[in-house]
């Protein structure tokens, strides 16, 4: 296959032809995705993971990090600092994944938004372009990253990678190559130069360098669209054949045909759709969470009185869940036992159930009777989001009273989605204590196609 | 396996700890590799990929390109340009790389200076460090990156990686982690960061990005070292386990012991030592090179009455090879046919001969005689450079007359070191036309343990 018809080619071309947002849900879509990227970042702003990522660039508060407000500079969001767009890319990237609250994408089995927005708001802003152009980039970097995830294969995330890292490089190229206007040539060369940067390793998760990747992912992207737009030429057909991005990154399962059929047909931002979090923390852990919210809604068993709890998930369907004996909130996030602890004890998983503090002695002590249990029998739900999983939770009680609740697909995801209301509250939740132009800025997410000026968009911190 | 005790732990405390420079032969070796760094990156100083890369980095020149003089910057090597160290070392990774001219590291399979030196230097030039510690740091980076590559076995660079670029990455991390002095937990850390960064994809080959893999390297290892040092914490042991670093990317091939059995006995930068390269072309061409060179001087055939040439390898001895029909001296890099045709007329294999311009007729028709043969049945030489390599070249006259010659270790590879004049008379070469104290830069070279501090090592340009 040559590069002049090659796979690459053939996605390249749809990146700069199609045309989105001429499908009003389409629209939706994004606008929703915008404003609940914007809530997740928000709520994460003064993580203090961004101020080591900062130092690291040599980006001290009180001198570049907040001095350098001209133009061609890009927000931090929810801070006054102003970066370069490559490293606002990384920042943003960073925080907009570091509360895990952030959406997700069943094709992806992984986080589009937090990669893909960093990566074009950046970009926007220092360009100061607008608005309709980043919703339109938007779509076309969802759809390119859902359909590496549908082509890839199973094998690639069971093997231990990252997909929001891996394959967000590719679509955060694909997304910002569209948004800077290049043409099909120089954006087989943005996916190149992105295909050759994917990394990022499921070891990371629960520890600081996963919402890094993120981060990393959104930089790796718009880079790979400045250097094809500056004239440098990468391989011309990355992503198949035998040594392709496709071939090692799929592990020999990879079905390349996938990256294009059904391009746009609906377009996977709409169906089968983003997944808003009610909770931040791992998605795999939602069903559980649901599950443990209603258990407490409906019978609101005593705590001291709880003898035993378990849950059941199908055969590998708590993978991402990687912390067993959780000792902080952090932790908690990647933990079913402090999320199932933390529901029954609380009865709601806010932001504050996964700060970083210690856990006291009541969560210790219901997370530690909290067992996990494979289930190979269940014959998961035909509409079960994400395919094929479920989580069963029981808890037994000391007298042998036993309360189990099933949940197949999770509040928010899309088989459960979120009323237009619970939307703007995790707005409001997340923007609490800020000045009060950050809380009318859905106002402007509302009509963020008709904005001409994205160097306006953000309002003072 | 505990964080405390695992692989990764272990190698970071090596990192740490160890002094390799007390052995007279190491510090010559690793001035030998800056020397001939120093030459492979100045003779490539004014190619355009690197203006390509600063524009993509916003960095224009003539603006902050140039500008930025102050501290804390590091030198685009043989420019007039200063950037912040992350940058430089991403521009310089590309340069050092940029005419495969750069060392080769058989345990690597790859190249390991024009990764580490970059990060290196770039970072010592910013902080004002010295020289003996840019020596023991690198020492421990060529270590490093050796031992990965001893550890992750064949199976990884034959899938499709590029070793240069995956195991770079960690070895910058490691060098880095030691020139700042960070700790052996913060040293884990570090190797973390980087070990999620490793990329970089075989495919590209012959094209731009190849030299980027590079700087991309050298820039994620200096990242992950500054991550380390802020405070950012990844996991705790990202090297071994079922999704591992070693296990994901060496395919299930990997030998984890391997990366510390042996450390520094010898060290790896003395036996088997780095490759210095006499014809800025990729080293797979380098047996093919020698033996037309050798059959020109012998015989002087009259290419006109050249009826065909072979060049018989070993199974798979030819992958790196990528172009079949070179079209320009650029693309000859990657072409055994044009090395052959070039040493054939020419009788030399300089800059000139891989410069950016169109192939003429007689280097056209005489790479179109040359034909690859695959040889299975000949052994490789005991002492074969890389292991089981060799090449024959074989030239027949239309009078039926035939010249063969057989090469199992190039000119320039540990079991036939260049001369030191050889190796003076490289850096000659590169820097010619530059101003007079870029020509007494190897007397620093000489003493560069007693440097003090090396924002003062680059001369004016």
């Amino acid at each position: 296959m040559s590069a002049r018809t090659g796979l690459t080619r053939r996605l390249a071309e749809r990146i700069v032809q199609s045309d989105p947002l001429g499908d009003e849900a389409v629209l939706a879509a994004a606008k929703a995705g915008m404003l609940d990227f914007l809530a997740s970042t928000l709520a994460a702003r003064d993580d203090r993971g961004a101020d080591n990522i900062a130092a690291a660039l040599d980006v001290q508060p009180g001198h570049r990090w907040s001095e350098t407000t001209g133009d061609g500079r890009a927000s931090v969001i929810g801070r006054a600092d102003r970066l370069a767009p490559l490293d606002a890319a990384l920042v943003n990237g960073y925080l907009a994944h570091a509360l895990d609250y952030d959406d997700v994408h069943e094709s992806v089995r992984g986080h589009p938004s937090a990669v893909l927005l960093p990566a074009l708001l950046a970009e926007a802003e220092a360009r100061r372009l607008g608005g309709a152009d980043v919703l339109a980039a938007y779509v076309i970097g969802v759809e390119t990253m859902c359909r590496l995830g549908l082509a890839i294969g199973r094998g690639h995330y069971e093997a231990g990678w990252h997909s929001t890292a891996t394959l967000g490089a590719i679509g955060a190229a694909a997304a910002c190559a569209r948004l800077i206007g290049l043409d099909a040539e120089r954006t087989v060369h943005a996916v190149s130069f992105a295909a050759t940067q994917s990394a990022g390793l499921r070891v990371q998760f629960g520890s600081g360098a996963k919402p890094l990747h993120a981060g990393l992912a959104a930089r790796a992207g718009l880079l790979a669209a400045r250097l094809a737009a500056s004239g440098l030429r990468g391989a011309g057909e990355p992503l198949s054949g035998d040594i392709g991005f496709l071939s090692i990154y799929g592990r020999g399962q990879a079905h390349p045909d996938a990256v294009l059929e059904g391009w746009g047909a609906p377009w996977q931002i709409v169906n089968p759709g983003l997944w808003f979090k009610l909770y931040p923390c791992c998605s795999a852990a939602h069903h559980a969470a649901d599950a443990a919210l209603t258990i407490r809604a409906k019978h609101a068993p005593d705590p001291g009185r709880i003898a035993a709890v378990t849950a059941a998930f199908p055969p590998g369907g708590d993978a991402a869940l990687v912390v067993r004996e959780p000792k902080t909130g952090v932790d908690g996030r990647f933990s079913v036992e402090y999320v199932i602890a933390a529901a029954l004890l609380h009865g709601e998983l806010g932001l504050e159930a996964f700060a970083d503090r210690p856990l006291d002695e009541r969560e210790r002590t219901l997370a530690g009777k909290v067992r996990r249990v494979t289930d190979g029998e269940t014959v998961p739900a035909p509409d079960a989001m994400p395919k094929g999983r479920f989580t069963v939770v029981t808890v037994t009680m000391q007298d042998g009273t036993a309360y189990a609740e099933r949940v197949d697909r999770p509040r928010g995801s899309p088989g459960r989605p979120l009323t237009e209301q619970e939307r703007w509250m995790k707005y409001r939740d997340a923007v609490r204590g800020m000045p009060d132009p950050w809380h009318h800025l859905p106002d402007r997410v509302a009509h963020f196609e008709c904005l001409t000026d994205l160097s306006r968009f953000f309002p003072e911190c």
